[in-house]
């Protein structure tokens, strides 16, 4: 229940390169163990492997109650509010959702405002026994607050407001805003998104708790990997902490001339991992003009549609690339009579060894190519393993924030368009900004 | 059932630029349509619009026949084999497939290589009539032959040879390689992909046609859009063809710095459209040390998650947006009593008129953060305007890879994963190989 770097970007990065930036990690460290950084106010992330056993226990019994009279749970929310959740299920959940029939689906809302996506959501709903989560610091963030109008119109004409009090579940702020106030007048369930833990930082507060217990996920195993993370993860020392070795790479390697950093793994339900580090790393770094752009890429897939790209494009990226090494199933390959596809030199091997053959294949080839990359391992597909690679990465994301000279914790650049939709709807308050946006440029 | 470009990259790209283009842009017109440029034997794609009707008629009636007796069809392909299939109906589809209960479901095989992803799909089978479609030029692609190990397996077992060659359906070569072979022997149908087709531009033939056809899509329509395009996409002048003036904006952006071009769009029908189009330009461009890095954003979702580094990280990036006119369903925000949320000034607007002036909010953003925007609008989500959206790119990617001075339709870089795994694997023939990867670098 581990992930390890086992490859560090050599040739393109040495041990001594590494070594170099031992007094700047050194400082990062210090940034954020004495609080003494920017942004550090948000440093509530660090202690949530730690949670108070009373909040699990409300939670716990909640999920259960919803779990047993309900077969979809709706999750309101939009970036860290859903991603967490979305990586977690999409790595511990069935590969095919959309063939599987487990007790309880997870399904997404008030992560975009498409027509289409949520007139099709509340047809679909009518099938189903459905309970709704909706997550949101303020209430008033305008994608899912506009789910939630729906959404609440719909289980309270469903199920009358009584019923549907039961069935509605919000994470909020403690004590402010429209969602809390609404939620007190409708008598809803509340859990807490602490003050100082920030959206994309959340996963293990109960805005991805909450859900995941909903769907039956392990929260104390995975609650167990992240404190092992966080207990392990401690020395200073560039060379023997694989978080703080992987924010020093990756500074390296963005001064090296990498502009984009890919996240590569090879198993699909890795896809929404990489999609919650994106957002990780490209929200913390991305600003002042700075940070590597992420990008994703599901190998072997997409070596047969980006694979041209970064084998012989443009020398301006590199990987982290996690591998698996104990999948959730084994399967043997059978022997196929008279060898008509010419694949029986790999009968009787696991689909596992060739794959991970795959894996060396591609690293290999992309050596050759110059390609810079680095090598994760993750043990297997448990709880434990998924909550030390979410620890792992916050943590090496916060140092590598500080060693590119930025706020790891702020996102200033979110609000750009959030102005200038309230300007252009006409929402009150936006009259001057309005006037602005409609001067001829 | 048009796409047109209405935003040209302005006030970053004047139209004298752009005009500037003119020789150049000529120049590739005369490359492509003259057959005189490098990969010019791989232009069949110009003319897929204009089908043999026997084909399609061959094609629909096992098609239906499919559709009679099965509610799961397994595409197996990789690539160009299934991403054009898998964009289709992610945008034609149901929003929400994992809900939705439709006929007949399309799930995908053979592009990944995950026991975690096979295992599980060869045990929910079970419970569905199921049909398989193994799409692969040759046959000997890895992935896609070694899921149809698996799956032709599974098929005789479950329903004896006689009945299982009636469900399944070869699409490969006319003549030659392992895949024709053994569908020969087993009496399967089979559908050709042309010799002048690349992958990345196979969607229009029977690689996209069948299983769309077999999941209900009117690809008469689709075909119809693709001609449209093809009619009116016609003029050398870069000013009046959109999808030239496209080609020459992109290599204008990379040679102003952008590194990054990314796909953007706002209904999240459209995200394996990007992952279509991401193969299309990075498999045709990505070459010879050069391209854009072609990536992809589902807005607005994520502009919670990326949009902080669109707008304020490093200014190596521009984006193509798509805006769809009419989405499927039209929805009115309700009015809210006591206007809890303050959501009240937007009651009674429709939710595509927010999602829309989202749209314009995020383009007035961006273009203040010094990122080049091009703006496409596409009617509507019909099979007219998918039709016609596939072939603009296309041609629209001949271009830009010829002005980009590449061969567009080659992909000599993904052999260099596949030689090695070969070696690392023992395949018979790659002994040399092997021994060189052994040795110690």
């Amino acid at each position: 229940m581990r992930l390890r770097l086992s490859h560090r970007a050599h040739p393109f990065v040495s041990d001594q390169e590494l070594q170099n930036m031992q007094p700047f990690v050194r400082a990062a460290h210090q940034l954020m163990v004495e609080k003494t950084g920017v942004g550090s106010d948000f440093l509530g992330w660090i202690d949530l492997p730690e949670q108070s056993a009373e909040m699990i226990a409300a939670l716990k019994k909640k999920a259960n109650e919803i779990a047993q009279k309900s077969n979809v749970l709706v999750v309101i929310g939009i970036g860290g509010s859903y991603l967490g959740t979305r990586a977690a299920l999409s790595f511990l959940g069935p590969a095919l959702p959309e063939l599987a029939e487990p007790a309880l689906r997870v399904v997404y809302a008030g992560h975009n405002m498409s027509a289409t996506y949520l007139t099709e959501l509340l047809a679909e709903l009518d099938r189903y026994d459905v309970a709704v989560n909706v997550i949101s610091k303020s209430g008033t963030t305008t994608e899912p607050a506009l789910a939630f109008r729906f959404l609440q119109a719909y289980m309270e004409k469903r199920y009358g407001k009584e019923e549907a009090a039961t069935r509605i579940v919000a994470t909020t702020d403690r004590a402010n805003g429209a969602l809390v106030a609404m939620s007190r007048a409708a008598s809803y369930t509340t859990f807490v998104i602490p003050d100082d833990v920030g959206g994309r930082y959340s996963v293990l507060t109960p805005v991805g708790l909450f859900p995941l217990a909903v769907a039956g996920v392990d929260i104390d195993a995975l609650l167990a990997g992240a404190r092992r993370a966080k207990q392990e993860l401690v020395d200073v020392d560039v060379l023997k902490n694989d978080a703080y070795a992987y924010a020093a790479l990756r500074n390296i390697l963005l001064r090296k001339g990498c502009a984009i950093e890919a996240f590569v793994s090879y198993e699909p339900g890795m896809h929404y991992i990489a999609e919650w580090w994106k957002q990780l790393f490209g929200e913390s770094e991305g600003k002042d003009g700075r940070g590597l752009f992420p990008a994703s890429l599901d190998f072997s897939t997409d070596l047969h549609s980006m694979g041209q790209y970064v084998q012989e494009g443009a020398r301006i990226l590199f990987e982290s690339v996690v591998r698996v090494k104990k999948p959730r199933h084994a399967l043997t390959i059978p022997e196929l009579e008279g060898n008509a596809d010419g694949l029986n030199y790999l009968a009787l091997q696991s689909v596992q060894h060739v794959n991970d053959t795959a894996l060396r294949a591609t690293m290999l080839a992309h050596e050759d190519g110059r390609v810079p990359q680095v090598l994760f391992e993750l043990d297997d597909m448990s709880e434990q393993s998924l909550g030390y690679l979410f620890y792992f990465f916050e943590l090496s994301c916060a140092i590598s924030g500080y060693l590119l000279g930025v706020n790891p914790f702020d996102q200033p650049g979110v609000e750009a368009y959030k102005k200038n939709m309230f300007a252009l709807l006409g929402k009150p308050g936006f009259e001057a900004e309005r006037a602005r946006l409609e001067t001829p440029r």
